[in-house]
């Protein structure tokens, strides 16, 4: 008996939570990603600011799926999805058919129609988008050494990071960590903790997904940490060499070498076009409406999860893009398609319903903000919280042992131990990857 | 008063042992390197391999050298010497003067005139490199269990070793167990277990700087492994798709895709270029010959150390590139500084000896050769050795931490965590960086 065959698009937090649970049934199930490992992308920020490694924060999809024999995995471009004939294509023109289709291939970078911002003002999605903001904020000072006269001209040290959900916030923290106390002794010419670092944000306030209270605790963590903190912002321009603000208070211009994208995310091409294809109506975000058990109307053999759903309880609000969400979205598809094995039937399972167990942040060493339904607290307790929450997850056990190292190590001495520049003494951005 | 300006040209081990010796000293010392960190270059095969990360066994130099005031660290490319006028030259036209130079810009591949097999066979010098092989190594897997019908046609799972020194016989025995026991369940359509690795090497043995019977036993060990050891052997072509040598036995074509360049080492250019303009006469790897105290004939204030100098105790053999040497020769440079400073002569010194404390090569998990003299064995005892003298060596101590750490996880799981492919699903190896 030829078994049923489910293709899994996208080895993020979704789809690798569905895979891990389909294991040991009989089907033939495919995890397809343009990338040979999954990333923790919680922790990119950390990467981002040198205190992680790459290595840290990914794991082979392989590895973490070696055991399961009814999972191939495969390193591969999907380009177009087939959902008439049931079939997805990827860029080299092979096709892999499917009886069930899980669909979590996520979102990536929105600039909202200003695409020439992209190149001065990356964002924070990938393994790469992370060492190229890494190696820009480490040149950003060597270039500042290399010309202390000219540093204030130029804004080499002058850092902006625009969006204020945890991504920018955490961003934020951790890169005034690294200039004020990780690099304190490492120049001659210049001072680094003379380094500016602004917080943009549009919406009156920072962390809008936390209560008001909590708000106010993260800026005043991030004020402590020497990061200004611009709400009402809006932010007209960026190029390589300035960003342009606007608020109540009139224009402004910061001079500035270093941006980083953290304001906003649209659904992956794949994604859109599929919903294209199926008549669907996406949300401004290019999200794909899925029905509660998921599944995409008239296509029960379609599921959709993680950041490209876009799910909304009864009289609630669009679920958030976080991990959480999208491991258990994982799950409850997983779930879903073991009944089916089991039942033989289509038939609706009760329907997905999102457990929150609460919100985190980290604004740096020892300050952090968490909401757990009544419970709100900032501060260290806040902070140990989080380290354990994220510890916990981190796929693999050895991950966890040397991030753990590393963290401890890095809390201990406030050295970071992954400050490499891509290509060294290049400085032109083109060149570099 | 004005200090005596001293200008360090590359962060390897010989001009970083020179600086940190000479901290506290009234001297204005400039590092120049390239890169923003020093690399471990003897494990770069572990990076290659996916068994460690490059954060791993790279320093920020600028943290290293945090807490001596006297030196200050330039991320730049130096271009030119100007020898009669005591000056170096930037790439970006910034000039140094300097009172004393030391040139330590290292070696780089050489493929003895064939330029071309640079791109299909690159060398294991940096970090870049070392990512670069581990992309082709994971790459190919990913390309077999893609296409599994045309793995023996393409020659995807043939990985091809060129040159018989301990780069690659390390680098050998990683791929082995990479392929043999790291991926063993990791794939469907393919057996990893069928992978082939040749380890080429032109003259009579491997390790030659090793006894007979070592270079034996490692022979030994690697067949253990399943790598075809081929001695005697010359490479007469090498492009994107095969190999072809030539022996005794005869001509043979090896069809691969993944071959890397252990063979050869040249002088850096900058150093050429100096010995050139000097009117000295270079080996024939352009190292550059040095006096007895590792001066520059008539420039006792140029210092030439590490693998770019040409250094021959009296009737003996020059001494190899390793890092001992250029360590030992670091520290005797900087003895000789700190000895002018304080007696105001520029005389010689006693002339440099190199003491020779051994060589250890690994073969693998548990193999390893060492020659300590009249000391000579492998296997267990010899791995356990070299295990602990490079954790020793690694500059900082969280480097030791982390390394021990993974090593440690990596032998009882035979895991290697740093399986990252750059840049994904894209084939083309003009993109890949």
């Amino acid at each position: 008996m030829s078994h049923s065959r489910v293709v899994i698009v996208g080895g993020g937090f979704g789809g690798l939570y569905a895979a891990k649970r389909l294991g040991g049934l009989p089907l033939d199930i495919t995890l397809i990603d343009r990338r040979n490992f999954h990333t923790f992308q919680p922790l990119l920020y950390q990467v981002a600011t040198a205190g992680l490694s790459p290595s840290d924060i990914t794991a082979a999809l392989r590895w973490i799926l070696r055991k399961q024999r009814n999972t191939t995995v495969l390193l591969g471009d999907v380009v177009t999805i087939d959902a008439s004939q049931k079939q997805i294509f990827l860029s080299d023109g092979k096709a892999i058919s499917y009886d069930t289709l899980i669909l979590a291939t996520g979102v990536t970078h929105d600039y909202f129609g200003n695409d020439s911002w992209e190149k001065p003002a990356p964002g924070l999605k990938t393994i790469e988008d992370a060492t190229e903001i890494r190696s820009r904020i480490l040149r950003a000072f060597e270039a500042a050494e290399h010309a202390p006269d000219n540093v204030e001209n130029e804004g080499w040290l002058n850092f902006v990071v625009v969006g204020g959900g945890p991504t920018g916030v955490e961003l934020a923290g951790a890169m005034s960590e690294l200039a004020r106390q990780t690099m304190r002794h490492d120049f001659r010419g210049i001072n680094p903790a003379a380094t500016e670092i602004s917080l943009i944000e549009a919406g009156p306030r920072i962390l809008q997904a936390f209560p008001p209270s909590l708000s106010d605790q993260a800026k005043k963590s991030l004020r402590a940490l020497g990061v200004s903190v611009l709400t009402d912002t809006r932010v007209t321009e960026i190029s390589n060499h300035h960003v342009r603000l606007s608020s109540e208070k009139g224009n402004e211009t910061l001079k500035t070498k270093t941006v980083v994208w953290a304001a906003g995310v649209r659904a992956s091409p794949l994604g859109r076009d599929l919903a294209k294809s199926l008549g669907l109506e996406c949300d401004r975000s290019g999200r794909i409406p899925v029905e509660p058990d998921l599944t995409i109307a008239g296509h029960p053999e379609i599921f959709v999860i993680g950041d490209l759903a876009s799910f909304t309880h009864k009289g609630g609000k669009p679920l958030p893009g976080v991990a959480p969400v999208a491991i258990q979205q994982g799950r409850y598809v997983a779930k879903t398609i073991k009944h089916r094995v089991r039942t033989g039937r289509q038939n609706l399972r009760k329907p997905f319903v999102y457990i929150n167990k609460g919100e985190l942040a980290t604004i740096g060493r020892a300050r952090a903000v968490a909401n757990f339904r009544k419970l709100r607290f900032g501060g260290y307790p806040a902070w140990l919280i989080w380290l354990f929450v994220h510890l916990m997850y981190l796929v693999e056990f050895e991950n966890r042992v040397l991030v753990f190292v590393q963290w401890a190590w890095n809390y201990v001495t406030r050295n970071r131990g992954a400050r490499i520049i891509a290509h060294g003494w290049k400085t032109d951005r083109e060149t570099q990857v």
